[in-house]
């Protein structure tokens, strides 16, 4: 009895991040529902499903935000993966996040640049769902 | 005596933003010269010119980074005046501080809506070079 | 055509907030459409609905959060009128923000502290609305 | 020849977070002594032992606090430990913890969610204090 | 009957803000009572109070640590008043935020810029006590 | 064919850092070259070259701006390193970081003096040539 916003929300996060979007939504679930149920429906379903911006955009402004928060390297990791396989080039990762530097200054930018080269290290010796990812740019 | 980078960073920003970019640069190093310096030769100098990311994503990314920022409404004001100058659209802008709710919550977002909507109102009723922004678009 | 999340919202908001709710809410429509209806759907819809939470606790918490994230003194004055109308004393609301300094510092701490002040000076000259607020706690 | 402040403010802390509190003053005094001193005089000598708010109430408005700020994860998982020993639930915290993602987005909000289940995880596995505490609630 | 840690902090507090320290207690004392003792005795009696490090290094320290918050720009504004009273130029106060560029970008360090500039120009058509504050740099 | 500004800020993060400063930039060129060359020359050759602040000033107002950010534990450890080895004694740190409670409240000072002492540990069990840096102080 999943609501319409779930499933057009699930679709696309499978869309965006493949086999990882369950396995992240299940954890979510696993610890509170109904902050699972509102991480799908509200980003997903209610907000992503807009065509105003394209999935790749959309991705990119994702990772400047996060670049310039600072504190969420994890989810930070986990829009790289979102990134590349919609598509963005590692080198844009790195530039967006250079370019960062200028707003939220070197420590803060350092950070999101070491989570890039570890989420590209993770992908290099990856499994085949990682390889399969990364072949996608 | 100006540097290379001086003066492409000065370049950059004119196309960019307009006449506000040689007012803004001034009132900046009547306070001080090498944070005006620094302001135009970093940024603009050496990281805008680069041509891995186009100026319209490059905007687009400074936008939501501003946006989950919080604190630098009169920067967030500058640089939607700059994205909508490069073309990014009215709605793009609201879609883009839309989405950061999901990832810096209604407060912020909402002031960088009501920003937003002051620089709309600011070019509606505006001087002539406001309209020449805006006809861009 | 409104939703059901957007019904129960809209009626939550103005238990809380009074007629500022469907003021505050035409505002924001005005400016964006999908921004005023996930500002009523989620947080009011779909979180604010739950019972786990009493309605007052829930505005103290907030009123905590907006303390210590320092650059939202708006919502901060929004919320604070919404607590004193569930019945947060005054004395309660200067105790939270109190309390906050061992977790933000004096800087925020202070400008939460000067933001609720003119929330209770703005009521106690304001107009009949406002009286009726205050005279509830 | 401990101050007045610092005896209450230890015995305070010792009601709120049982053994875990000498310990972690002792090694925050190993630091440094005066750092340790004002984190037992200010917050709890000075602050929690006002009755304006009860002590339940106090430990809620810190977690979404804390939840928001996004970057002190380990103060945040102390701040559980001491609200379940008080009193508040599991799913009073994780409902605390879901409502901030209206204030401060999903990054900060699912750090916090893990935060908490890495805290109940070790609670459950946990030696006999852990229990003791659980058993509380 | 206030604290002898109460009477320390208020002679520190005029000895680094002249006549404004008085002004500002009284302001915060009006609001809450407990909010503007704990002002005056923890940061000023217990903190400032001690050796280690000089009152000038105490306000530069405390200076950058604003900009980079970049939310208080008002108490910012009283530190800056503050550390030019205790001989801190103004050139030096724009050199702390300049550095600070490359610590939490330029908007924030923008904000900053502005403050100290807005300060120095009440100042130079200030009061008699403005005038004395910079007779002493 | 590296800039003067390149030159000039090796020489100085050299100075400042010892051994450090190359397997550090090192370790950001092989991630991303724009981003260690302006590492180099925006922070070190544009503005710690300047005289206005002596080194150690330089070192102190930004162990306190790092200590009030908050997520920035690992840039914090380094600059810690780079503090201890111009001659900011341990008693410094732990004093800036201790007065930055008032400004940043308990969690994020907590943080930044828990960082300290790893640094601390660290140098000394540590190597040749951490102890030749402690032996500086």
């Amino acid at each position: 009895m999943d609501s319409e916003r779930y499933k057009k929300g699930m679709e696309l996060m499978r869309a965006q991040l493949g086999p990882m979007a369950d396995q992240y939504v299940d954890k979510i679930n696993s610890i509170s529902e109904i902050f699972g149920r509102v991480n799908v429906e509200f980003p997903y379903g209610d907000l992503y499903s807009r065509s105003i911006l394209d999935p790749k955009t959309r991705k990119m402004i994702t990772l400047s935000a996060l670049t310039v928060q600072g504190s969420s390297l994890l989810e930070l990791s986990a829009h790289i993966k979102g990134a590349l396989h919609l598509g963005v080039t590692r080198e844009e990762v790195l530039e967006i996040i250079t370019q960062m530097i200028a707003y939220c200054g070197f420590p803060a930018a350092t950070n999101a640049l070491f989570t890039a080269q570890a989420v590209f290290d993770e992908m290099d010796k990856g499994s085949v769902n990682h390889e399969e990812i990364e072949a996608k740019n």
